[in-house]
């Protein structure tokens, strides 16, 4: 492991408890019944816990939509072709998205990373060029990615944390763009949880039966034939993984170690915040998790994580789109926390 | 029943298919999987049949917070006195309250309705005066409200959702504010649904075990001593609800005639919704439930109107603060629908 990538994972601290009551203690005086405003509470609660601050600021925000392409798309495990995963970049960088439109609306910033994309964009205005990979190999066949290149991914999550973190910003959200990029998040899934491909492999972009069918039994072969290794969460990264994936699971390390909360998406996301947690299971402590995906993996992982998810809107785009949502939710908490009068302070009877 | 309420209720139209279908066929040519942004989409193909417009703008937004007194909150239903709703209406005024940081946040103006506080205000800067009652009557002994006291609130509400609808407001929220008002809110829903006290009456702001054992049997006293009539909505308006409920009701009919969106908050205005909505079926076609609450009677007036709440986020704090974050998210589903870039424009493959 590279030396960058220990000393992340072993400078991530559980939250401590202390911050916890500090916080409850100051929900209590205000004007409402104890515990009425329920999960905003709760998000209060957190944000205070994470970043060790009795009376956190409103956060300055950014999404990081991490592109690659995976050779596995070769399979047809997708509705679309590899060369979406390009215009879709291009999409983002022109504002046309959903994660821009979102982001817009949550008033956060949205930094457009290429990781592992397939395609040389040159210097393109907008574009955080980080590229590890052109597109990762065909997982049915061979590694996607050799165990190098997964930690060079992760490591430059951590730093995009790190470098946002000095800039001022206060939470992050993961994205992702990668066609054909469930196939790899529903075999890291497998591997992790150690149920059956068939039980964590959903329909992603909308695939019929057939398709379905084979996209789980190209995981059962990607598995069988790379055998990852469920107690080494970078073995299983860079065998059955993706670029973006391990970019996703180096920024949640990253923000676990700047003490910033990550607001993880979806069934990609998550994905790659598991594996940051098998990395290091304090990581926990600082990620939300956005919102229950359609594909049908993805309970199994949050679940692992003991994570409840936020919002349940049958959404499964991805790009970080229910994190930006997510973001706006928790932002109400921590306002509520800030905002709201006390018992005292307006003259109402406890 | 008065002329106004009657003209009112016969002027509401079921929402024309067709207006579906044209937002559908947009939502179908933005770049992203088909239905991939699952209940926003919704959202959005509601608000376009809702207002009968193929590109609607974003609306200005006004949450309507209802506050009335209760006469049965001397049984001792609730664990905070009687006064708390004077007191709470001065917070809201102040922006203090839960709502009021909420609504801030999702840049909705609160409208506080003083419609039967059991309190003389006097002339208040932002309160709008429309007293109907000095609070309700105990409804365990007799009707809460007479017949024609719970029409006039009615019209209350049905007259603020056309003058906030013809000064340009584009989405109401619902809200209420009334100490012991989940006691009215649980005895309507049994009434209505037909399901025993017992199976719809919660804990309000949190009453312990013994208190919620004397609440149900209070709710089935009132129901035994009255008889609402459940084919006669605003005979159990009158009988078993409260002044503010009505209000929510009228609201949501007012709402309905104008052709806008209201979006209803927890249990206090389910229950209000639930009265309009059997006064006129066709009203549900312009609600959004924002929310399930933790109040275990919730549920079943939800499925009586064939509701599904936008959140879950454990709470049950009323004053209209699920209505506020409901309508960001509502929004979420306009602002996609009116800014995601086109397959075509963007050049994505289809």
């Amino acid at each position: 492991m590279t030396n960058q990538l220990k000393t992340t994972i072993d400078s991530i601290q559980s939250v401590e408890q202390a911050w916890f009551d500090k916080a409850q203690a100051r929900l209590d005086i205000l004007t409402k019944p104890p515990g009425s405003l329920g999960r905003l509470e709760e998000f209060a609660r957190r944000i205070v816990a994470i970043t060790s601050n009795e009376m956190p600021e409103l956060f300055k925000k950014a999404v990081f939509t991490f592109a690659g392409d995976h050779g596995v798309a070769e399979e047809g495990v997708s509705l679309y072709p590899k060369e979406v995963t390009r215009q879709m970049v291009l999409n983002f960088l022109n504002g046309g998205a959903g994660i821009n439109v979102l982001a817009r609306q949550a008033d956060a910033d949205v930094v457009v990373i290429d990781i592992g994309v397939d395609h040389d964009f040159g210097e393109i205005e907008g574009l955080v060029t980080k590229k590890v990979v052109f597109g990762t190999k065909n997982m049915r066949d061979e590694p996607a990615m050799t165990r190098d290149e997964a930690e060079k991914c992760l490591v430059v999550g951590i730093e995009l944390a790190k470098e946002y973190s000095l800039a001022g910003y206060g939470i992050f959200g993961t994205g992702d763009m990668g066609i054909a990029n469930t196939t790899p998040s529903a075999a890291i899934a497998s591997v992790i949880t150690g149920k059956p491909p068939a039980e964590v492999t959903g329909r992603g972009t909308g695939i019929g039966d057939k398709e379905l069918k084979k996209k789980v039994l190209v995981i059962q072969k990607a598995i069988e034939k790379n055998n990852p290794d469920p107690a080494d969460p970078i073995d299983v990264l860079a065998k059955v993984g993706g670029a973006e994936i391990a970019g996703i699971a180096g920024l949640c390390l990253g923000a676990a170690a700047s003490r910033k909360p990550v607001v993880v998406d979806g069934f990609i996301s998550t994905a790659g915040a598991l594996i940051a947690c098998k990395l290091q299971p304090a990581t926990v402590d600082y990620i939300f998790a956005a919102h229950k995906s359609v594909e049908i993996g993805h309970t199994a992982m949050l679940d692992q994580m003991g994570l409840h998810p936020i919002l349940d809107l049958d959404m499964r785009l991805g790009e970080g789109t229910g994190a930006a949502l997510a973001m706006m939710l928790i932002e109400s908490g921590l306002r509520i926390y800030r905002e709201m009068a006390t018992f005292e302070s307006a003259g109402v009877s406890k």
